[in-house]
């Protein structure tokens, strides 16, 4: 994957990944000192992000042009609408928080609504990594670092086998994407609007983290 | 569901829903008189289509305004893009047949882009249930009535309790989708668009059935 | 238009819209107090709002039923493309400011995505309606009330015949299109989301204007 | 425009081009045999594809990526809608036709459905280009050929110098648009989807010529 089309994604995007994948909510889930209330917010924040997400997924599958590209999108609309969800689910009824009156914050809002508005299957995708790959790399190293913290079931869930699984899958599907609509990651004109996609969806992920600390 | 939303829609479509659900195909797969190349062009012909319906059902997805809407659309994509069409996929790779090939016909195209273009969840509904509906109460009627037949296997498919059971939850979904957004079915000012969409796709359907007789 | 489809949709987001209708940024435009850079920020900012604006009503015009109900959604794609950007185009040239560049902020891709994920035509209008009503009130109020400022041009487009006919027309096309999908307004299921959508859009009118203070 | 990006897409549609250009419908056009119920019927269909035709190139305008595409797209819009079907109206108008009740034909239908359900721009192009160039090239050799034919005017409609400007400035969209996503024209992966779409699009409108024969 290391010279794969997210290679020059991850480039362009190098200032604002750092502050994604190493944001103080992130410190404060590895070594247990954000606060209670801080996650479930982002918890209930996430549930109706996760919405959005696997409408944009979905929508992939409508702009996929293989049978390859439409299974691969499908499956995880699966994951996020019956695995995932389902999580944020069962946390928030033990915390006897109802999901279906939550209001969505501005910069929930803004990310997903962002990501949908696409062109082709490689914009769309373009939008979309950044959360998948950035929850993969936040999940691998913090199994790594994590200590003691409450919010160790979070850490185990993005930091597992089957998570980065999805994060090996998802970039195959750039790859393949990209192999079949552009050629070679790097090449043609379409880099810049790319790269400046995925770059915009990072900020967008630092700008949710920020919200989370802010319920 | 017999009062349901589906009730409008059916009624309006009656003559049309005859030629569709009783057309010469269905009765020759049936008997067993529908010649081998016409069953399997149309199985081609099938696979394409399906490729495109489960874009619609993906789209659905897109356009659900509840997580159980969601969740029910989702299902259907996954049902579609992964049983229903690894079945064309083993029948056509046992019969030698590469169905990367295939070139679709002008009456499956008209078909499937007509009800991928669609407003809300609902109209798009509109456009999606023929298929749904009437592949389910085709291969009911075949399951009372087929005797000897080669084709019992596709009889079975459909009117086996799996696809009746997708027919019923397609059923409710758009009963559901008609009370969020219209209120009981048959009032207000939007009936004659959508029973006027349901109409269109029965006669695609008809349509479908006539070329699937031209190989 | 007072008792018409946009009386619900006002009514439910009150609080907002008085926010919104006269926000700090607004009464600086109107005693002339506002700083020069914010302007020009703004206009900036207002340029690519622009863009996804005429997008939005682009859609519209692939989300309408009737031949009226798009030739009204076309004349403002013209009016928003050709007539409203070239006076930014103008102001931005004298300026010395290159509009190629102008870097999206998060407050304005919020607002505009938002509006263009959207369901049927009515529920587009619904995230539409709250700019043009908004500026048209707005625009009428400042063309009465203010005195000696430099912002006058500003308030003339607004405030001005031209500007009010669209606000009127709007407010019509609003109506028609309520009557053909939904009956009398305020009847049926729709209209807590459809006032929720001009809610949110207000919401994110406030914050735009926040933004316009901060260049 | 010869060696631009409609250089591989029109060889690539050869044979269904020819077909499509000297159809026999065309040709009865151009010699004035055409009956006038078949004119009449053509215009009633045409008219409803105008519609569609225009929410594609409307569609145009939210998948464009500068200002310049969305205003050549906007401008082909208000073409349509104000200049082309105004047209239409008063012809019908005159035959005592009501365009209002007009039932769509699937051949129609298929067709516009077809180009509306694209990825980018330029997939959307792709399936706009061969109406557009079509009618450019028939009007033009017509306006050389024809005699004495009651259907003068629609040859001096396609022929004349404004339409012909409009497929300049149609072609010279495309090379920008095809320089902007892809590069040189025929270069990098695309090209076989590009000329798939431009040819399917090409058959569509041989089905139309067809379809105006059988009132």
């Amino acid at each position: 994957m290391m010279y794969g089309a997210t290679f020059p994604l991850l480039r362009a995007a190098a200032p604002d990944w750092h502050a994604f994948t190493h944001h103080p909510f992130v410190e404060g889930l590895k070594d247990g000192s954000l606060p209670r209330a801080a996650f479930l917010h982002y918890l209930q924040q996430d549930y109706v992000f996760l919405i959005h997400f696997s409408r944009a997924w979905a929508l992939a599958v409508t702009k996929a042009e293989t049978v390859a590209e439409m299974r691969a999108c499908a499956a995880t609309v699966h994951a996020l609408l019956v695995e995932e969800m389902r999580l944020h689910e069962g946390i928030c009824a033990e915390a006897g928080i109802d999901l279906t009156g939550v209001e969505e914050r501005i910069e929930n809002l803004a990310y997903t609504r962002y990501v949908l508005d696409s062109g082709d299957l490689l914009d769309l995708l373009a939008g979309l990594m950044p959360c998948v790959l950035g929850y993969g790399e936040i999940g691998a190293r913090m199994l790594r670092e994590a200590g003691e913290t409450p919010y160790r079931d979070w850490i185990e869930t993005y930091g597992g086998a089957e998570f980065q699984q999805t994060c090996a899958e998802a970039g195959a599907l750039l790859d393949a994407a990209t192999a079949r609509r552009i050629g070679p990651p790097g090449t043609g004109p379409r880099w810049p609007a790319l790269c400046h996609r995925f770059a915009t969806a990072t900020r967008l992920e630092v700008g949710f983290w920020d919200m989370g600390l802010r319920p």
